[in-house]
């Protein structure tokens, strides 16, 4: 029996290159592989396996016995089975916008999966105010069909049941949970706040008790409203992409919650990157051009998603009552306000939390540092306040507006 | 070893009492024990087994291999370890407010419990016209407790996850969606409607966009919104009472959902046997006495559970963002909005529905019966329309006496 069917152990480059060769019907048989360890997380080995002849290449991820960073973390094999069986459902719905899985092996606990290395990851490409043009068109594509239909709307209720048992995750929702509706609005320690922005918060946020009696109506939507199976950590940062194509990756958040989370997350992370712009390009033109760039891509994503949803929902509606008169407005008009709460929720707790997003924190300039991170903060108070009559992408756009009009 | 120990049989009388004898530390060693089955069920045996000397008894509830009405039906045992975990959960949460259970057996699929014999069902006394004067007291305890302390204002938020997990409740959520806020809305099948009534249904509730375009919003809340661990079938018939006690039984639709649901039921069917009185009590002072005890009983359970609540909340709440100014507040008026909803939805069913209630059917006038069906069918539908500004006790019985102040 082949040593890689009887029992799990961590595999070298070599045992990587030799699982390819003779596990997979992926390469010819006589053709030559290379095989090379890229991995730079902090739990799984990731080798990219390459036909030196043809340049067809794959990824092998494999979870370790213990994290590689410190072998006293124990990992569950399980996060590998269900970022598995995420990448699947979400692979079938969307069409092709995750990385294609080709095999998952219990024993070997790995992965073998569709190699992205001629992709780059997008919060990184916008930090180098790069273009594209495509991206509002596949991401709508994705938050649709994830989202729509795998809510009550279209599944039989019954299969939806069994797959929120299968992906309950108390412990990643725990830490939205904490980090992004939680800590951020009050003065937590495990909160990071740059210290010329402190006093605002202090101001503007910690102590409005409007503000905060909203959060926490949000934070029960969030632990409560089963909705739709998201991917539940959407920034720019899990999006890899090339001129062309455009691809989710690591889903280890998903569950199933309120769809506004996502969209809401695409779009404030579009919004980092919008105050990333504004804070560092120095010529006003280019300047200005990406930024309406950018701009455009947020609308461009409020008005594709609210078109494709309701193509989609027209389409594939399954649940009588959910084509009574009325409903599918109501039921966007939900998805659109939570979807402005969430924006609020992200663009205060990348400021003011434990996580911060580099689109901010590579600014170096502290005083346009500074200033970008009220805006961010004001227009994220008014997100969450105001969610009710946020409805257009116009309505979107003109709350970030107003937010830099102010003279910090 | 036990003849019970090593494989599951169906108990005869005999058997389930050598079962008490030997497998049970319930009664003495020497004692004489008689059993009889008393199961009128379909699927389950039920012994009952009593000590001669002392009158101390209890019941063993057997789940037979198949449906004893029909051996062709195979049922989950899994139903039975449900039940049995449930009526643990709720007797700790509410002190003792449904039988106790004193073993469950996995081999021989079967619960031993409390006997509940010397109890009536509540719904049967109440077409009785009689009265229980702590009865509103008891379930409002059984209420608070069950459903505040399940919610994630109270409990752990993973800890809930994997409670959530454990009552997925995919084929008895079925039958609520469909009979509870799909069926009774259209002209459907397998609804049985009496049929003076059938005119007043059409033209105030199937011809009623706007009513169902709010049975829709109401069907995706009890899809999606894992609140709290409901009973589920929360009616007076699952209710057994006597003067000084009230124990909840037959909690097999339980999951978590909106807890107005369970308050909802209590309510709805506190009305039935209001209509009940008012179509089938001939004389006048009569009428008026039980009237008045079903209204103050209603009155009590609203504001007792609002009372209990309030405070149950300010001593239990262990969530941060749920201390938050106003969130008790928000909080406790959308249960009392889905409370009244659920009360209007269940004022519907059970008149338009598959499923009856007795103190309806039961009532031999002809002319009375559809009285105080289209009674109920309007009140239902105003529970339902005007459910953000019914708040208070007086409130909910007002929509009641304005229906029955209609002249049908």
């Amino acid at each position: 029996m082949s040593r890689f069917k009887s029992e799990y152990f961590t595999m070298k480059e070599k045992d990587a290159l030799e699982y390819a060769a003779t596990e997979l019907d992926f390469f010819p048989k006589d053709t030559k592989l290379s095989c090379s360890e890229i991995g730079d997380g902090n739990l799984n080995y990731v080798f990219k396996v390459v036909d030196s002849k043809t340049g067809k290449s794959l990824i092998i991820k494999q979870a370790g016995p213990c994290a590689r960073i410190d072998e006293n973390i124990k990992v569950s094999p399980d996060r590998n089975r269900i970022e598995n069986d995420i990448l699947r459902i979400q692979y079938k719905l969307s069409e092709g916008l995750v990385p294609e899985v080709y095999k998952y092996d219990e024993v070997m606990n790995c992965c073998v999966m569709e190699d992205l290395s001629d992709y780059v990851i997008l919060r990184k490409a916008l930090i180098e105010h790069k273009k594209f043009p495509n991206f509002a068109e596949h991401i709508t594509d994705f938050l649709v069909k994830t989202l729509l239909l795998t809510s009550d709307i279209v599944i039989n209720h019954k299969e939806k049941k069994s797959l929120v048992k299968n992906f309950i995750n108390p412990e990643l929702c725990e830490i939205t949970e904490d980090l992004v509706y939680t800590e951020p609005f009050y003065n937590c320690a495990r909160n990071d706040v740059f210290e010329p922005t402190r006093a605002f918060a202090e101001k503007e946020l910690w102590n409005n008790e409007e503000l905060l009696l909203e959060t926490a109506k949000l934070k029960f939507e969030f632990l409560t409203n089963a909705q739709a199976l998201l991917h539940g950590d959407l920034h720019t940062g899990s999006i890899f992409i090339k001129e062309d194509s455009t691809k989710v990756i690591d889903p280890e958040f998903a569950f199933f919650g309120p769809a506004g989370y996502d969209i809401g997350n695409v779009i404030a992370n579009l919004v980092f990157a919008y105050e990333n712009a504004e804070a560092t390009i120095e010529n006003r033109d280019s300047k200005e051009d990406y930024k309406n760039y950018l701009e455009d891509t947020i609308v461009k994503v409020i008005d594709l998603f609210t078109y494709k949803f309701n193509k989609a929902y027209d389409e594939n509606v399954k649940e009588r009552v959910a084509t009574y008169k009325g409903f599918k407005e109501y039921y966007l008009d939900s998805i659109i306000r939570d979807t402005s709460a969430v924006v609020g929720l992200e663009l205060v707790r990348r400021i003011l939390g434990m996580a911060h997003v580099k689109d901010i924190t590579s600014i170096e300039d502290v005083d346009k540092r500074a200033r970008v991170e009220k805006i961010c903060l004001l227009a994220g108070k008014n997100f969450i306040l105001n969610r009710a009559v946020i409805k257009t992408a116009k309505d979107f756009i003109e709350v970030v507006k107003t937010a830099e009009s102010i003279g910090f």
